[in-house]
């Protein structure tokens, strides 16, 4: 009598009472593998089977320890995590690494532009003290000798407290500025392209918050599909979660108005006795946002972005 | 009746009981200030001066606070600090700038080729696996293809977990890869440079300790000035502060036996139990190389390195 079904990577397969298998139907490969039901159906129709449980479930996987079936059945599953890690990478993974070495680039910037200006000081501080913005800065000396720069800042050559230093060592300083430089135009170029893909994966989100906000979400979530699952009221406060927790723990701090929206052009430009009405208002329209992308649902960002303009009278 | 004598950078000049001026010479330059005793000599000639101190002091001083000096007083003084401050970059200054840019150098480096290889891995985790040292993966992927670099490590396109990228999305991946392939290279510049200043500045310190230690310890005291000053049981615990300071509060934490020239290869090389012998007597050859290039003394860094070479029987 057959009266257990049981389907692996393998194959599908109807037991006797004693765990042997009486019939089978092998899969040719990880596709039959994926479409299962339709082969488990033509088994069942042919016996009267039940799904194993317990003590029967366990004999059955003893069975398959047999080594006929295990190095075959280790080979296959094998593929099948490889196809599944292979597929596990969607634009919205592109869209987190992007972010992240952003960030990374920025504090690398901040830093290294920082010593550059202590380097280049000792020849020329004036140029430093006068461009305060580090990108300008760096492009700046690369650009324009001391004496020119020092003419652009009506300071004489006599007045101006650098040292005179030789050809060869300010050489070596520009070498670490024009690599600052390259690095500003990459991350110019990064910047682009997260735009690119946000446009294609989650364009109403990037249209309500703009890509950066967008993408540091996604990237505090880890993707689209968890933003999507949450509520609006979680996704207001999402990076605020240390000033959460003091509310919760010391009723006396006040609850977190926004998280990492607060960078928002909405929020930024508004008076703060606002701050908690717009930001819940956009975490709303975005949330709507972040669903209808995750499922590929129709263009309606400018819409979105639209009727928050038109509430609170603030352009962005 | 006059009585005091009285210098500062308009001139030298004698002053009478009632603190004014009945004699003076003016300095036409910061060069005449600089050879003072010369001028306050001709005047001493002439009357019998005394410095003034105290009370007469300050009205001498109230005399200068007179608006037809002041300006002129400033002017000059501001002249003067300008070109003390720009004579105040040495070489050594130099060498303290640029070991400081190899350090945040290797930090970014670091933190960067981390970060390619989490983004490079979703498309071709192998790779990444297979190639631990930070210079030769970024170099690796910029070079060779992911079929290429498969390849070379027998593993099958099949087989690779990496997902398949389009080319627009490995080629963003690969400017990153460049960018720090670019910063290798200017770090190698950097490490050349440094090479050069202190075969000007101090040959016998870099000769004994390397080129990185020696800067490291100008790094850390200042100027070769203070590193020169300092007892070699000093040097030779430089950069160990904190545990040495643990010892001195807590007697149970032992002293400690090195500070920054633990990574020197004698030290490296060595057993643990000759650890205190080696770092006394390098501290020692390193004070005394340090001394000599303060004050321009001859080259003698080959012996000294001979000494120690002989003595440990380590060659480095």
């Amino acid at each position: 009598m057959t009266k257990f079904i049981f389907t692996n990577i393998l194959g599908t397969f109807a037991f006797n009472e004693k765990y042997k298998a009486v019939e089978g139907i092998l899969f040719k490969s990880i596709e039959n593998y994926k479409e299962k039901e339709k082969y488990e159906e033509k088994l069942r129709q042919k016996h009267n089977l039940e799904e194993p449980k317990g003590n029967d479930l366990y004999n059955i996987l003893l069975y398959f320890k047999n080594k006929k079936y295990l190095s075959e059945f280790s080979k296959k599953n094998l593929e099948l995590t490889k196809e599944s890690i292979r597929n596990s990478v969607g634009d919205d993974t592109l869209i987190i690494q992007t972010i992240t070495i952003m960030d990374e680039i920025d504090k690398t910037l901040n830093s290294l532009t920082k010593r550059l200006r202590d380097w280049y000081s000792l020849c020329n501080p004036e140029a430093s003290n006068k461009v305060k913005d580090h990108q300008k800065f760096a492009a700046l000396i690369t650009k324009k000798s001391k004496n020119q720069i020092l003419k652009e800042l009506n300071i004489s050559e006599k007045d101006s407290v650098g040292a005179d230093f030789k050809e060869k060592d300010v050489s070596v300083i520009l070498l670490l500025a024009s690599q600052i430089n390259n690095f500003y135009k990459l991350r110019t170029h990064y910047e682009s392209y997260l735009n690119e893909l946000e446009k294609k994966e989650c364009p109403n989100l990037a249209m309500v918050l703009g890509s950066t906000i967008a993408a540091k979400l996604m990237e505090h979530t880890g993707s689209l599909k968890k933003l999507a699952e949450l509520p609006a009221s979680t996704l207001q406060i999402l990076g605020a979660e240390k000033a959460l927790f003091r509310h919760i723990k010391n009723k006396k701090n006040r609850p977190p108005k926004f998280g990492l929206i607060h960078e928002h052009q909405l929020i930024q430009k508004s008076k703060k006795e606002m701050y908690g009405k717009i930001a819940r208002a956009l975490a709303d329209k975005a949330s709507m946002a972040a669903r209808i992308d995750y499922f590929k649902g129709e263009y309606i960002g400018e819409k979105l972005k639209k009727e928050l303009v038109k509430k609170f009278k603030i352009e962005y």
